[in-house]
């Protein structure tokens, strides 16, 4: 038995026509699909090909599930939302890989980039993330919330742009309310805030406000949180809404 | 005379199947293509429209061709490698449009996200960026170098995965020099240090090595540079040569 190959790509973040064309020959090509079932569902429906839908917090054996079919010959994508490698379903894989190195070592493995939300939700509120940026997941399911905690003092401190990934859940509304916080104490109160909401998809929604006005109940699992630095600035736009952007020049340089 | 539109895109780090669908009809459909030389270079020539090729080091100018030309009534497209959020095009476009707001207000403007480079260069290294990571340009043509210090000493205190843009250049080899020996007194000389220059061209080359070993004069204007955190790690591939990963779990959390 000859080993197959195993595909990990990303959708980009919503419309199909942010997706690269490379995804999408790949996606078109593959005999086996494997991703989280609202993914797949963006997809359309080859003959021949199978579909292997899983639930939204089972990425071990989901990353399993595709390696062991590319193991046994199938030609598999494994479809991540945004960009595979940004807090996606990659490292997953990489780490299932790891612990059982010499089981999987036949199969040809490729990570392929797409457009990550953080880079969709930049574009729709002009340019944030033109200068020096921080990108950091909330969550603590998986590192301690110190960690949390000590990487938003260095960068608040060190005045990055911030980007929040996995800012809030139902399960855990209190990360984002614990983050603008800390921010709070470090940050000026007019510090520009983002909250970028479903980028990409129907419910898409805008917050543009400050630190000191932020609300984290507006904050879901679907939200993208963006914290300016000391140099992002908002400028009107023609429609009357504000675009925010972090330009290339910073301080007291030429 | 009725103002035209302004969209600010992205190509994406190389091939042309890299780039989105929303951003090659937008080129297509575009009168007017305003960019860097070798950008326009890439895209077919369509019959009627007009490109305004550009050199490296105008970007303020560019900015304010793409402008002028839409307040004319045209539909110009402003072309980037890349994302045109990431150290590049968009804030540019909104730096001059601050400086005279008034100008260009009936300008209908929009930013579309493409592949950045960094994810491009993680995507061949494997999943460096799984985890928080801080991005940072190391020219200091537009800021002091003392807060790119500030920033390089925060993100390694910190333990953040490091991406750096604008390592190096002929003008200037003495930053990824003064990075790497900042670095090497807060990181031990066994974090995975990646060098990926021109990801997505025919001179594509992929160096792994670590902080200890990495070499400065290997890196060029055409690099990006990548620093793992404590966490990131390389495990071997089928081919022989390694992958690098950055876990999605930290610490001693569960």
């Amino acid at each position: 038995m000859t080993a197959g190959r195993l595909d990990i790509v990303g959708l980009g973040p919503g419309p199909a026509d942010w997706a690269t064309p490379e995804v999408l020959a790949i996606v078109e090509q593959a005999s086996d699909l494997v991703g989280y079932g609202p993914y797949l569902q963006r997809l359309p429906v080859q003959p021949m090909q199978r579909q292997h839908a899983s639930g939204n917090r089972v990425e071990l054996e989901r990353a399993r599930e595709a390696l062991d079919l590319a193991l046994e010959g199938r030609r598999v994508a494994l479809v991540s939302s945004g960009d595979p490698g940004i807090f996606a379903m990659a490292a997953t894989v990489f780490e299932v890989i790891e612990a059982d190195a010499a089981r999987w070592r036949a199969v040809e493995i490729a990570v392929h980039p797409g457009v990550s939300a953080m880079l969709a939700a930049a574009a729709r509120l002009g340019a944030p993330l033109g200068h020096d940026f921080a990108v950091m997941s909330l969550s603590d399911n998986l590192k301690p919330w110190p960690i949390v905690e000590r990487r938003l003092t260095a960068a608040a401190e060190a005045d990055f742009v911030m980007v929040f990934y996995n800012p809030a859940s139902k399960a855990r509304p209190q990360q984002i309310q614990a983050a603008l916080a800390l921010l709070r104490k470090l940050r000026p109160a007019g510090t520009v805030v983002a909250l970028a909401r479903a980028v990409g998809h129907p419910g898409e929604h805008i917050t543009l406000t400050t630190l000191g006005a932020a609300d984290a109940s507006a904050v879901d699992m679907n939200t993208l949180v963006l914290v300016g630095s000391s140099a992002t600035r908002s400028i009107p736009r023609g429609d009357g809404r504000q675009w925010i952007y972090t330009p290339r020049r910073y301080g007291a340089s030429t």
